[in-house]
């Protein structure tokens, strides 16, 4: 670290935030459990007022423009509808005209190119505390844009993404600090005096980075994007979902109030809002300015930018078909209770959400006996339903569905699997909001050679529990549509220890993490910043891996001078 | 480090050359001086006959074909010529199709995927040795292949491209151990007893990588490539330049047989090569189990494969217009000789010459007094002269042109040029070989304002003398080509120490490496591994940086697995 003094507020906030960053960093080795920030909107945690606070300043948004002054500005665009409530927000955005906004950008690039490291970190430390303090309002506005229910919203947009946010801080402070910065070279050429050299070695940003944020969870990626590219010096030009603008809205208009604070251009970080109808996603991916591409959303839009800008660093996860293998448990109830919960969990809308259910036609161990198929199958239906029977806990649990296409296709899906649906997925009532759009689990039976409805993630509760010879057909057929069709979370579940490495090294193999045994790890798809690796690159779910070093380490180049130094 | 003892050659091998290893992780971030292998082909620093010994090798290898057990041989290629005697070598290669030739390294990839990491670098690190043990040989080759004079070949295909192979082994090996490997992680979710889990993390390679190597240098970035793709487990499949194939055949003959030694399929490490009538780049490239290219060569072709193949990992480098910014000097003699000797050594053939010269019109400082631009031009040539006036020494310097084509770019340079040409570049006389395709440097003339024939590289020994109005719009149009067109290497020359930060800034926003004031450091376009940073991946002149961290990042990922452990 630097020993400077701090003579910036960026600088002033690194020193502010040292044991924060320092904890992370030691942390992020360990990969224990941690975090510095409140994870429940429980009114212990909190001060009097806070969530009433929240609450107001999230609804003193709505109906109204969203004022930002962003370079390029040529319009307004919003129309965001509420899941739970089916009201419109009522709140519009500045639309940009991308060249125009993007030389804002490259203007407000210049000093920030050229910070410190500290100055850069620091501004980021100190963004990262201000969205926490900001939790209530944002959890309320991605309950009513994302459809996740207020509790997963608390964690998921805050806690959550937060520690997403600060452990890819860490990375890219790590990454940095670890390079030399200058060096004195002596070396004889020939026989005459050496040449003595003072080398500079400046680590420079690449270019501006386009950071998708997704319709279902817009913090969890967009948090650690922003702030591995800000830190590296790139600017950040964030395109948020069109119907999940406001959470991301305010995450910027909170970020541009912290860089103005610290006396750089709060264009370094900027927002790109547009619609279905005119997608601005083409024009900005090709701007020469632009060089970096965080992707969160659909494995199609994610796959066309995978192909497509060569010329870019594209970081992006987007989605598989995410498996369990179902051997055996010491209690299987315990275990179909642990995948019913990941089920149910804002209606699988998470791209960590199981899907394809393996489950051997030679039945699955319950402690000392084999319990077949179809007892199975009821089962997990029964453990599904009682976590259900509750409607307050279903809401709670459920929270809405993020799109209408998504009752589509499960009425889509519903039709074609005719007699092989196990567990209808019907609507609850949610007991706030009637005119939630909801939908508890669906649940189809497939054989396992005929599969193919089941090689793509379905997003939202739809899963499949796919009849398969043996545990090794079961495990062999996971794993070859993970590397295939791509995955980012699966599961299995034994009562065999000695068939755990076996599972493993499939999983390995196939690029895809697995959770083994998850019990009391519930939900089981909670992924651990600092702890859990996520998304790995090594296969169509993804390219990026959060947030491992090869997430941050191409966001900077080194380039050196080298000054021979006089007799 | 893992504490677990040797129990296979690869890591024998590891704790034989930890030492060295562990020397060249400290220097890389010292870095300092150092090189563990011997530069000089000199009697003293070798034992008695190994010079003779690596001659008769290399001799022992013309007019034969090169026999290597690669999968998938379909017949033979090769028709290299020596540009220093004029002679076919008359050696052949296998010629492989390139679908065998990739399913037998996928059968290969297998127990190298999950190799220890101390196997892997521990069979990089024998390679490198027993390369270095081959350099006599392979200088002969590279000599008669490449052009290189033997001096240069012995450092440039001996401890230069070994200090730059060991320090990509170090970095890859450096990012894999700093990953952590298993952690124990306890929480409690909701009221219930904590889980506790057990997690690992394994680091898995991404996939083959295609290395090319290219005609006049084919060492410095293959070796590097190679074993960087080797230390992380992912097959390397070579295609050399077709000009340029003996070294390269070599140095994998012996990368195989110590694979082969450790217990491994050699196929881990291949040789591709083909014609200029029939490419193989296109098919290889193509292929499902490639996920990497390391390129070095031409602009075009590396721009190509940037642009076409965004599946890949794509790590370039290619060529660049490099600058010499020239404001003045204590003694403007000595920098003109320093800037004369880069001109001459390899007659310019290296992708680190000087080639557009800037000089202002007002004149440059020569210790006290102001020397005007045709009297710079002037004593620029004088320099160079001086440097060829002996025959011998000129052949040592020059060595021969690698290929054909510069001597028919120089024709038309010179014609084109007309009255602008400051000095002409007629070949010399070679006093072993004269049938030795030769030239010495030929300089043009160009005002600021009409620079396009300078704005790319021009392969060989030519330079252009670029009268700027000042220093200022010298360092400007220096760094705007930089920036626009690639620079590998640029230089600077001031005897006014208050601008050399000028002058670094301007480089470094242009994403180009400069050396300033180079006198004793000579030749000027040495690059010293584990000292400089080599190509920025800012402009167009490579995408990769060797070798930082991010050279070695991504190639490989981490797969986590994580179990739950029970009560």
């Amino acid at each position: 670290m630097s020993p400077v003094s701090p003579v910036s507020p960026g600088e002033r906030w690194f020193e502010a935030h040292r044991e924060r960053l320092l904890r992370a960093s030691e942390v992020s080795r360990s990969r224990e459990a941690w975090t510095p920030f409140v994870e429940s909107p429980s009114r212990k945690r909190h001060p009097e007022g806070a969530h009433a606070a929240g609450r107001a300043a999230f609804e003193a948004r709505l109906s109204r423009p969203f004022e930002m002054a962003l370079p390029g500005v040529v319009g307004r665009v919003g129309a965001e509808v509420s899941p739970f409530t089916a009201e419109p927000l009522g709140v519009s955005y500045p639309r940009v005209e991308p060249e125009a906004l993007m030389a804002g950008v490259r203007e407000a690039w210049g000093s920030w190119r050229v910070a410190s490291i500290e100055a850069r970190v620091g501004v980021c430390l100190e963004i990262l505390e201000r969205w926490h303090q900001q939790t209530f309002e944002n959890a309320y506005a991605t309950t009513h844009t994302a459809g996740q229910a207020f509790m997963l919203a608390f964690a998921g947009s805050g806690a959550s993404s937060l520690d997403r946010g600060l452990e890819a801080l860490v990375a890219a402070w790590e990454a940095m600090e670890a390079m030399p910065k200058r060096a004195r070279y002596e070396r004889a050429f020939g026989r005459g005096a050496p040449a003595r050299l003072e080398k500079r070695y400046r680590l420079m940003p690449v270019g501006a980075a386009v950071v998708f944020s997704c319709g279902s969870y817009p913090a969890w990626n967009a948090y650690p994007a922003i702030l591995a590219n800000l830190a590296t010096g790139n600017p950040a030009v964030v395109k948020p979902h069109p119907d999940t603008i406001l959470p991301v809205a305010i995450a910027v208009e909170t970020g541009r109030a912290v860089l103005a604070e610290a006396g750089f251009d709060p264009n370094l970080l900027t927002l790109a809002c547009d619609t279905w109808e005119a997608p601005i996603a083409g024009a900005l991916l090709a701007h020469p300015d632009v060089a970096i591409v965080d992707f969160t959303g659909g494995q199609r839009f994610g796959a066309h930018i995978e192909a497509s800008y060569p010329r870019l660093q594209v970081y992006t996860e987007t989605a598989g078909c995410n498996a369990v293998v179902l051997d055996g448990a010491a209690d299987l109830d315990a275990a179909l209770a642990a995948i019913a919960y990941g089920l149910v969990l804002f209606s699988a809308q998470m791209c960590t959400a199981p899907q394809n259910i393996w489950v051997p036609r030679s039945g699955v161990v319950d402690g000392d006996r084999r319990v077949p198929f179809d007892e199975v199958s009821a089962r997990l239906v029964a453990a599904i339903d009682a976590l259900l029977a509750d409607p307050a806990v279903a809401a709670g649990l459920c929270g809405a569905l993020h799109s209408a296409k998504t009752t589509e296709e499960m009425d889509q899906l519903r039709t074609a699997a005719g007699d092989r649906v196990l567990r209808d997925g019907a609507p609850y009532a949610h007991p706030d909001h009637p005119r939630a759009r909801t939908a508890t689990p669906l649940l189809v039976r497939l054989d396992a050679a005929d599969r193919g409805v089941a090689q793509r993630e379905r997003f939202g509760p739809m899963a499949f529990l796919i009849a398969a010879d043996d545990r090794a057909q079961a495990l062999a057929g996971a794993t070859a549509d993970a590397g295939r069709y791509g995955a980012i979370a699966c599961y299995a579940y034994t009562a065999d220890p000695d068939w755990i490495p076996a599972v493993e090294d499939a999983f390995a193999l196939a690029g895809a993490s697995v959770g083994i045994n998850l019990i009391r790890h519930r939900p089981i798809n909670y992924t651990a910043a600092f702890s859990d690796y996520h998304v790995t690159g090594l296969n169509p779910a993804g390219t990026a891996c959060l947030t491992d070093p090869s997430f941050v380490s191409r966001r900077f180049r080194v380039v050196q001078s080298k000054v021979e130094l006089p007799d």
